[in-house]
């Protein structure tokens, strides 16, 4: 079996959330931040409406589960894409109108870094043309939060769910049926 | 390459959400509805607040997007996991104190029936004995919605991203860069 430190995390993986709207999408854009963690990724990047609240509690979860992760809040993202792209990430939109995850997921894993763009109610047609794999997980309507975690899982086929958190102050151990958590 | 008809989507699941609040937990609810249909489960239960808005939201998109999906507002949780380990469903309670589901997923797939539970901020210590098994995705804090699409996206194995939907008004059609629904 593996220890903990063979976990291969590779691509490093970052998200962008287009259009978050501090008061509508408050706890939306905050299960975002714990999936974008929680299966993997490095860094949360949000566009639009700069909320404390949302970075605090963002924070607070990495202080007492565990890191490497972290939040920002941007202005224009064309241009942050457009860096991205020039530090040699590859940029997944997830949207209900893309191209199959299951028949382009194999072709995406080869690349070393991913930048992973999430919508907000209007997806601007530009995220379209920027990006270089417009890619759907189901072609249904359903939720960002879902599409992200599923697309991690099936990028890491899996090895996020034993991933090892560095400076968590807790940590689950895992019960049949109750709870335990380590204080550290 | 297998035609429409042939997407298994065995075992039968319906899923069961705790304590919904309707203002906070509106759109969390929402998207879990959206996520139980778009990845292959038949109805979703929910306790609480009787929430006439989340009802008409999901049928609108049963309506739009094909189904056969419910939703269905009951109390007496309780009662309702014992009628359903009744009828043969194993019931499956997500949450992050749980079992690996890489571990057990294969033993929960042979299952004909299903009961997915998900809690909302504070979950009685009877979901925990009542039922079958606790599993966890991650050990991680993320979100409801995301463990219930990772769940039935492996408990499927993928096979829910090519269901087709009945009496769908509308279908997409997936583009590399562009949007393309078909009106029926």
């Amino acid at each position: 079996m593996a220890s903990s430190q063979d976990v291969d995390m590779r691509p490093e993986v970052h998200v962008l959330r287009l259009s978050h709207r501090a008061v509508r999408d408050k706890r939306v854009t905050t299960h975002l931040g714990l999936v974008a963690r929680a299966f993997g990724a490095r860094r949360l990047v949000v566009t639009g409406t700069k909320d404390e609240h949302l970075v605090n509690s963002i924070q607070r979860v990495v202080a007492s589960w565990g890191g490497p992760f972290d939040i920002a809040f941007i202005s224009g993202w064309m241009k942050l894409i457009r860096d991205y792209k020039s530090r040699g990430f590859r940029v997944v939109h997830l949207t209900m109108y893309g191209l199959p995850v299951q028949d382009y997921m194999s072709e995406i894993r080869k690349s070393d870094k991913i930048l992973v763009v999430l919508g907000g109610e209007k997806v601007p047609p530009e995220a379209y043309q920027l990006a270089d794999y417009n890619i759907s997980i189901t072609s249904q309507p359903h939720s960002e939060i879902s599409a992200l975690a599923v697309f991690l899982d099936r990028l890491f086929e899996g090895r996020e769910l034993k991933k090892k958190f560095e400076n968590a102050r807790q940590v689950i151990i895992p019960q049949a049926r109750s709870k335990y958590v380590l204080k550290k």
